[in-house]
């Protein structure tokens, strides 16, 4: 059975390449994206199949979206500020785009009738878990950044709506995606600094934390075979690999594959910013008890990004 | 050592109970109120108080708001929709009255420079928690209403912004309070019915939902211990009593201290409404563990608050 799926965020990293394979197996996409940080160069592939609909529109809209979303069978709802790092230089970003967005998404579609909705949430989420790799079901987290607090925050609003109002869901808590059309996060910002002076790179903390990424044809595997086979009202799930890399063995990896030996700098401390969390990995059992595993490692998403952004430069000129 | 206190929701049942304890313990108060549920009656004694300030204020009107919070100590922000039940019927309400309104008090008292911030919270916020008594790190909630889920997008950026900004705060889950001043919950419900027709009382769900309750001068109590106690960036806390009684139970307590046997129809199933849930019952431990305990048990807190609504029926009438 093929559904008519809308992507809030498709024009984005994750959402263009869910677009993408949502297409070749014969769905119907409407990719709804405001291009805030989407790019429409990322759907070029998904114009070019039939059943695709692109509308230019922004979540705080709700009339747009009301009338956007009509007839859908299921959200995909991608579409946030999903910069962790700077929301303490602006607190209503992540407020707006993320919490008051999903809320305006779930009016949108209790008013229309559409009641199923795939959420990205974040590893975030669990703040510093005192377990670790951490579970869908461990202890009441500690909020440490405001956009762990904004999808916490649409978590609890999608929950609610499924309970009150008999929405389904599936709710993801993603670790570090990686991949083509990566355009933030740390190995974004190492491949920057290299081109810019392939002699020297600084680190923010101390190199020593612990991160888990996953590649993005994985992480959309991941979603659609949760999205089949998990039948609950509300199912939650953690993506992730089952391994980790410190910063500078991730940092080793983009420099070996260039064949470049910068001299590093560090910023200092086991946080690189105020609410980085020194250790991210999340235990993924729950998802692979559904018959996913990653197929691509960690070394391997990380030389495939750098190869994009490395083919890609003209991404660091529409981003600056 | 007396604070400036400020109260958002200072004029309700709990925080006019805990701005004429703080005015009895010698701290100023500010009651920031827009008088949507809360009755200036409720400040008649703050009022003969020096050091009393009363604003009629809205949440939502950020301007007022970082107006009369400058030169403020710490917030008790208990200004909220509280109405668990009739969430479903204005999802809006929720979002705006609680989470917004919480957002943007977090945003005042950053631009003034208040940083310390006590929360009421709620029981809810554990939806249907497969451990109960439920301890403050139960595992990760799934929500259930949008009541719920509101306080949780709260407690969330609160803890966020301790992070972030250097906040501290006391985030407190309350049961049902119970006392003096109370306008609404079953207890207030059942008086009505019986006011109108003391033969029959009609009942939601089966009359086997386990509640649990806590006497409002034992709640003050317990956030004043708690704020002046616990020390750490973000101290969590359930409110409640080590026991709990079924609704039929707390039925009976009230139409014997009344005199009264009415007939009892039931709505029906384990659950009052879409949300309510079976069993709420918290492991208040923590707490305790800083020498507090509740002074008043349930069935007391049950007749003390009848004994209120009987003697001040006029709030049925304001009320209606």
């Amino acid at each position: 059975m093929t559904d008519h799926a809308f992507i809030t965020g498709g024009a984005g990293f994750v959402g263009s390449h869910l677009a993408d394979r949502l297409l070749a197996l014969g769905h119907r996409v409407t990719v709804y994206d405001n291009l805030s940080t989407g790019l429409v160069e990322f759907l070029d592939d998904a114009r070019k199949r039939p059943g695709f609909t692109f509308v230019k529109g922004d979540l705080l809209d709700g009339g747009a979206l009301a009338k956007a979303i009509k007839g859908c069978d299921i959200v995909y709802h991608l579409a946030a500020n999903a910069d962790v790092r700077f929301g303490l230089q602006h607190p209503k970003k992540d407020f707006e785009q993320n919490t008051l967005a999903t809320f305006n998404l779930l009016e949108a579609m209790r008013v229309t009738g559409v009641g199923r909705i795939a959420f990205a949430s974040t590893g975030s989420i669990y703040g510093e878990s005192v377990v670790i790799p951490t579970p869908e079901d461990a202890p009441f987290p500690v909020q440490t950044s405001l956009y762990g607090a904004s999808k916490l925050a649409g978590e609890g609003l999608i929950a609610a709506y499924c309970e009150g109002f008999g929405f389904q869901s599936w709710l993801f808590r993603f670790v570090s995606i990686l991949g083509e059309r990566y355009t933030h996060g740390h190995v974004y910002d190492f491949y920057r600094m290299l081109r810019q002076d392939p002699t020297k790179l600084h680190v923010l903390g101390d190199g020593r934390q612990k991160k888990s990424y996953l590649y993005v044809a994985d992480c959309v595997a991941a979603i659609l075979t949760a999205v089949e086979r998990a039948k609950d009202k509300v199912n939650v799930f953690n993506l992730g690999a089952e391994e980790y890399l410190e910063v500078d063995q991730s940092i080793a990896t983009i420099t070996a594959h260039l064949g470049l030996s910068p001299r590093r700098t560090y910023g200092g401390g086991e946080r690189g910013w105020i609410g980085d969390s020194p250790f991210i990995f999340l235990d993924t059992r729950r998802i692979r008890a559904l018959g996913w595993a990653p197929q691509v490692d960690l070394r391997q998403s990380i030389v495939r990004t750098v190869d994009w952004l490395k083919a890609n430069a003209w991404i660091y000129e529409r981003r600056a």
